[in-house]
């Protein structure tokens, strides 16, 4: 069920993005507040930084954390341009599937990597499961800001 | 897990609506959008609806489903005070958190009341926790919105 809801925002963050055009991507949500093309960023960002979080690999854009986790919008970056950023977030959203399709219950059960088996054995609830759930109801938050775009 | 993600995201309505001024609610999250006090009213009609979807009673402000779902903002309703409303948010989550203290994960697991027992013998995800896990999305989608009142 949380792999569906999971996949559920992928699809409707997929879906919008294909849906506005460059020039809307480009533009705020609300006045003075995030770009589209940084929010967009953003969540490609979080998403690859679950394959390091999950153990399931490098990360496949290591400098996207600088520039759209650490960095707020409109400090002077340079973006990737859309159509670079689609495919980043498709590259990213096929690594994680094939791990998701790959996972078992145990696995989504057991720790993450950011936290200590130790600390584990008395918080069971910190598992890759709840960084799923966590994540899942992150990119809802930004999408319901990205569809102002439309 | 899922139950934690829920209540994360109602301490933060919770939150946000308390640090927000009447007028700031009154306001649209973007202009020509919805205002902060027809999302908060909606919010709370979903949550409300969940109670007979759950099959945890009747629905305890069954006028807000005209008000804040069955018609846009801005159709020329008038809206119960941003006081009344805290308080009819409180009173639905009062209601749905002594259900959800109660339900065991056997009653979480089971079909909601929208689902026929013969569709669900097929489909059982179409369960209650299923629903919780969607509506956790939704509130996550408003809230982002909401954000942007501040």
């Amino acid at each position: 069920m949380v792999r569906t809801a999971w996949d559920a925002q992928n699809n409707e963050l997929t879906k919008l993005i294909n849906t506005l055009t460059e020039e809307q991507l480009a533009r705020e949500i609300a006045p003075g507040r995030n770009t589209g093309v940084y929010l967009l960023g953003h969540l490609i960002a979080v998403s690859d930084a679950l394959l390091p979080l999950l153990g399931w690999g490098e990360l496949l854009y290591p400098e996207m954390e600088e520039l759209f986790i650490k960095t707020p919008d409109k400090s002077g970056q340079t973006f990737p341009t859309v159509g670079e950023l689609k495919l980043r977030l498709e590259a990213v959203n096929a690594k994680l599937n094939a791990q998701l399709d790959a996972a078992t219950a145990e696995e989504l059960l057991d720790r993450h990597m950011a936290v200590k088996p130790e600390d584990f054995a008395t918080q069971p609830h910190r598992n890759k499961l709840n960084v799923i759930i966590s994540r899942t109801v992150h990119m809802a938050n930004h999408i319901g800001q990205m569809l102002l775009l439309k």
